[in-house]
Order: C-alpha cells, then sequence, then structure tokens
C-alpha cells in the first residue's frame, strides 16, 4: 500500500487507529476455545467489528510463535483475512527483526512474501544493512524502531554520543537508507515530551505510536506533538485496551465500542 | 543445559564449533528437493555428519520462517531431532527477539516451551525489561546481542557515551540482569581486536562469536583472545562455510571433513 492509500483511508475513516493483535489463548473469551481455531476465530471477529474505526491492524509475532504451528497457522489466516476483505487496511507485522543482510533478506521474504504483510517492524541494533534488505520491496513498509515505550527504552536508546541520543542517531541516519514512502518509526507514546524533537527530525515519515491505552500515553499529546508536515501521519496503535475490554459473548461488540471511542477522539484532531 | 554439561562437552569434544543451519532451498543439493521435507532432511543429514566434531547447532529463523508454514515443521522437526538424538548438543534458536516485557514472555514461551531450545538471540535495544523475561527461565540460556559482526555494527554499537561504548553499555548493565550460568553474549569474530575489550568487562561469560569463515573471521586471533578466565567460554560458529562445502549426494561428508578441520583447529588452542 503506498502512502496516497494510507492517507486517503485515514481521511476516510477519520482514524490513524491501529488495532493491536496480541492474541493470547488466556485471555479471549473462554466460549472460543471451543472453536478449531480459537485465535483466528478471536481475530476475525475483533477486525469485523473495529474496521470500521480503524486504519490498520499489527498482529504481535510473540503472540502466535508462542502456540507453535498452529499460532502460524492462525496468523497466515488473519492476514489473508485481513487481505481478501478489507483490503483497504494497512497491515504491520510487529515482529521487531534485525540481523544480518542476507538474513534480514529471508525475514522480508517471510513477512512480504510468505505472508504478504504491509509492512514490518525491524529492529535497528546492527546498523544498515540490517535494515536495507526489507526497504527493497519499495511497495512494501519497513517499520524501525526508534524510540519504544518501555522503561528499558532508557537503558540504550537515550544514551547519547554527546551530540544526540542513540533514538536521535537512528532517525537521523536512517534517513539515507529509505523514504518517507516506505519508512516508518516506531515512537513510544508515553515519551509524548519526545515527539517534538522527533518531529525536528523526520518531519513529515509516518510514526507507529504504541502505548495509548494500556501503555498509559496520552492521545491528545500525541496527536498534537505528532502530526507530521503534510498529513497527520501518525498510526496509533491500542491492543489490550480494545481487544479485551470484554470478556463474554459481546466481547466484539464491545471492542467495538472501544474502537469509536477512540477514533471520535482521533478525528477531533485530523 | 548447564553451563557444567556444556563445558564437559567442549572438553570431550576438544570443540568449541558451532554448526549455523541456515538452511536455504535454492542452495541444498538439488537430489534433495524431491524429500518430502527437504530442508529437514538436509539438516538431518549435516547433524549426523558433523555432530563427532560440533558441541552446538543454530538454526537461524529467518530461513525457516521464509518457507511460512513449512518451514516452522522444519524447525520443529530439527530442534526434536536434536533433543532425542542427541541430547549433550547444545541448541540455539538464532532469533534476535527483543520486545516490551509481556510481549518478550511470549518468545520466551516460543522458544524454550514449545520449541524447546537451549537459548534464544536477544536483541538488547528495547533494554533491561525486554531480556529479562527470557532470563526467567533459570535452564534456558540468553544470548544478548553485544558486538555483531556485520558492517552496520558501527552505525550505534560503536557509538560513544564519552564513558563507553554501546555495545560495552550492553555488556556492562547487562550483567546485573544474569549470571553467567545462563547469559551469553553474541560478539563478532571480526572484531578480533575487540575481543580483548570484552573480555575486560566479561571475562568468564560465554560467547557466542558469529563470522568465522563466509563473514571472515580469523579463528586464531578468537581463540587466543576469547577465552574466559575458568573455561574456554566460546562458541564459534560457521554455517555457510560448513553447510554448503558440498553441492552433490556427498554433501554431508564434505560438511563433516570441515567441521572436522575447524574441531582440529580449536583443538590446538584447549
Amino acid at each position: 500500500m503506498n502512502r496516497k492509500a494510507l492517507e486517503q483511508q485515514i481521511i476516510a475513516k477519520q482514524s490513524v487507529l491501529c488495532v493491536g493483535l496480541d492474541t493470547d489463548l488466556a485471555k479471549i473469551p473462554k466460549h472460543l476455545l471451543k472453536e478449531e481455531d480459537p485465535i483466528f476465530a478471536f481475530n476475525k471477529a475483533i477486525i469485523d467489528a473495529t474496521q470500521k474505526y480503524a486504519v490498520a491492524y499489527k498482529p504481535n509475532l510473540a503472540f502466535y510463535e508462542a502456540e507453535g504451528l498452529n499460532g502460524w497457522k492462525s496468523l497466515k489466516k488473519t492476514v489473508d483475512y485481513l487481505n481478501d476483505h478489507y483490503p483497504e487496511v494497512f497491515t504491520i507485522a510487529d515482529a521487531k527483526r534485525g540481523d544480518i543482510g542476507n538474513t534480514a533478506a529471508r525475514y522480508a521474504k517471510a513477512f512480504f512474501e510468505e505472508l504478504n504483510f504491509d509492512s514490518l517492524t525491524v529492529a535497528p541494533y546492527m546498523g544498515e544493512d540490517s535494515v536495507r534488505p526489507s526497504l527493497e520491496y519499495r511497495a512494501k513498509w519497513t517499520i524501525l524502531l526508534a524510540l519504544t515505550s518501555n522503561p528499558g527504552a532508557k537503558d540504550f536508546q537515550l544514551q547519547s554520543n554527546g551530540e544526540r541520543r542513540i533514538f536521535e542517531e537512528v532517525l537521523r541516519q536512517s534517513q539515507e537508507w529509505g523514504s518517507e514512502e516506505q519508512l516508518m518509526y516506531v515512537v513510544g507514546a508515553t515519551k509524548a515530551a519526545f515527539l517534538k524533537v522527533v518531529r525536528q527530525i523526520v518531519p513529515n515519515h509516518f510514526l507507529l505510536v504504541p502505548g495509548v491505552g494500556a501503555q498509559g500515553g496520552s492521545l491528545k499529546e500525541v496527536m498534537e506533538n505528532g502530526r507530521g508536515q503534510s498529513s497527520a501521519a501518525l498510526l496509533i496503535n491500542s491492543s489490550r485496551g480494545i481487544i479485551y475490554a470484554g470478556q463474554d459473548e459481546d466481547f466484539a461488540k464491545i471492542a467495538a465500542t472501544k474502537a469509536a471511542e477512540l477514533q471520535e477522539q482521533m478525528a477531533r484532531y485530523l
């Protein structure tokens, strides 16, 4: 999906909502466990109920890998379902991969060809040659970790080389590697004060902002300080706050209500 | 597998060789493509032929994920085969995972429970809470990326905060998170000059050293400068230099010859 199509979807839906599919067998409603594929059944219901309010879906790979082969099957069914039924929706493989060139190329193949996601999250620790292989897929998006929303973000991302902090180095250097048509950044919402700093370095790249909701970020702060120069250029993720809001037969309806609430708040700033 | 058992295996085999299973359908001998599971058939032949000379096997996850469901099946068969037939051998899931706490816990479950690997490679960019969940498996090993062997290592790992470089920060801080009984580090062999620096910070932790062979590191330099205080405390990986040395029916025999050559060189320094 190209940038223009993503931006048009954002305008049409008046939403920058990304729904995180951190689907956990221990947390989904109990009645789904009798389904042949409970993870997919849950995802499908969530997607159908929330797709009016969301522009993107982000399966978190760890939750699928933890279920082994069955998890991988559920993941494939989920992305196939999204591509078949809601082709306008942006899909994110939240896998945070990162390895040397020939290996990174295999990860790109896995997520862009085998699974046909629109985008893949990538970790920057191994530097340029670990990021370039996914950027070689010009019609796909690489979403590079810059500043994350967890406590450990301070351990290395906030170390300074005297001139700038490591997450700023990541933003600065990586702009040479890919354009704003195919490179986004993960920027943690609980660091909304940092959004201005980020926007000084990358005024117009899309930012994927996790941490609104369960991780405690403020939507208002993100929408006000995070938007891009020429468009909103934001995807704001909520996972647990939407998908586990309900625990009974009506879980999808409750998820839709939560998604609609977020969408309404987002619309105010769009 | 605990440290003592790994050290005993190293002494018994006079080897610190880790064979990297970067198994690629485009590179394995053509006659295997008619097998029901060519990737597993290749791995099994390589393992059977080289296990006398190797103390560890390291499937590189990207190569399995690139084949989708079939790749995941081949991976599971490979680790099951190793656990069933060569339980003394150390198994490494080279997955370089790294994410916030609850997600990192799911990755740990995937590789330690679902697939039953002895160890998992983890990326440090997201800091302490992204590494702790795998360390909570006391009988398993976390192998943290410190200094990698690729050109991009310089982009962020070698940035200095004035006192020390980021890879040194990773080594220094992470020692608080886990002991030398369950925490190893990835240190790139092409930076053998750095091994002395690494050993000043972590004198006795095991190091996993990629890059001997195809990536151009020198075995002698690594064996001389990389060993630990109380034992060799090294695992030296070779992937392509062993597994793709032969291209015909006798590929496993040729791989064994290459592994034996490396083992012989290693024995000189043990």
